[in-house]
């Protein structure tokens, strides 16, 4: 049986939308799995435009959906269309658009409101006991809706090869188990079937982050 | 020895710039065979900027510099900067910013000309017997500067597979041999050091293009 799988997108670029690398690496691993994909973004502003040489925000608007289309390669749906039911799996990219346009972490943290559609569709994919895969910045879209869950986010000891490792210690203020995991591996949260790996979370080699990315995708395709 | 590569970049999007996944299995693959990295990309306005849900071009102005930057989150050095003598290679992904913002070949096909300090490092590279790794649309540059030189954009006979195989009938025109291989496969002009790869050429799953884009990294570090 083919896996279908819904690829939730959220702009183009580190600093304000999908890391691109990271969505790269989950299209790669989906395809020589031979899974069938369909991906997905909001038909909306995003937060902010950033000018990715000084990592400042310019006055430029841009929505999130065209910009996602750029990784999509132009077959991108409207993330209001996403209907749960025709699809086996979910996986989540990182990048600062997951904090800012799929939810407001980079403004609230661990007081954020997550997008309605797209915490309805998170709510519907876990309730049907289908898989959820994400990584980077994108596991705290699961600490917000699935209380109490296990994932990583890297390490939780801050350290030149994990700058952001402030992260976890959020998440396990939200009430979630965080587990140490260096960049190649993804945990499983068996229970919730959430599949989390810490990629640009870490300071490594982008072929490390992209085997990351790929034991994700691996462990979500197998609980699919 | 380490090997010193130069990525050259277009922009950010296959339709008016960089081709994302192409760039990104450039990345990984030299990331793996332990490459030392350094991307380039002109400060200068893109030819358009396409709305990519649509294929069609916008009123917008970006500049290729800071939309490159998405792709090398941030660590993207200005073309003109580019000193052929501290590196060992180059390697142009493929993509719409090839044919609109490093040369006109989207314009002009085969009487385009080529941006200045590329055609001049492209030579200088070549006169220095530093091999020169190329996918997709960015083979038209080679064609254009290393007159007679073999190379592969795919097949020559279009189909479904292949869309865009009069590129190979434009090379040809252009006193190159062209070479037919299949999209996992690279083409090694040991006389020139130029090695090419069809990628996005085809139409066929991105891993297989990531196969691809493999089997040139590899031909080209070898030849370094």
């Amino acid at each position: 049986m083919v896996k279908r799988v819904a690829v939730i997108l959220s702009g183009c670029g580190v600093y304000d939308g999908t890391e691109i690398h990271e969505a790269s690496a989950v299209l790669v691993h989906l395809s020589r799995a031979g899974a069938k994909v369909q991906m997905f973004a909001p038909d909306a502003d995003q937060m902010h435009v950033v000018n990715h040489c000084e990592g400042k925000p310019t006055e430029e608007k841009r929505n999130i959906l065209q910009e996602s289309a750029r990784i999509a390669r132009g077959d991108v749906t409207d993330l209001a269309k996403l209907d749960v039911s025709a699809f086996d799996a979910a996986i989540i990219p990182g990048g600062f658009g997951v904090a800012k346009n799929l939810c407001d972490w980079a403004v609230k943290n661990k007081d954020c409101t997550v997008l309605p559609h797209l915490e309805k569709s998170i709510k519907a994919f876990h309730k049907a006991g289908k898989p959820l895969g994400m990584c980077c910045i994108s596991p705290v879209l699961a600490a917000k809706i699935l209380p109490g869950c296990e994932l990583t986010v890297g390490q939780d000891k801050e350290c030149d090869k994990w700058p952001f490792a402030q992260t976890a210690g959020a998440v396990k203020q939200m009430g979630c188990k965080h587990v140490n995991k260096d960049v190649e591996e993804a945990h499983v949260d068996v229970k919730n079937k959430l599949v989390t790996t810490c990629a640009f979370m870490c300071n490594a080699p982008i072929h490390k982050v992209f085997d990351g990315v790929g034991a994700m995708v691996k462990e979500t395709l197998k609980l699919a």
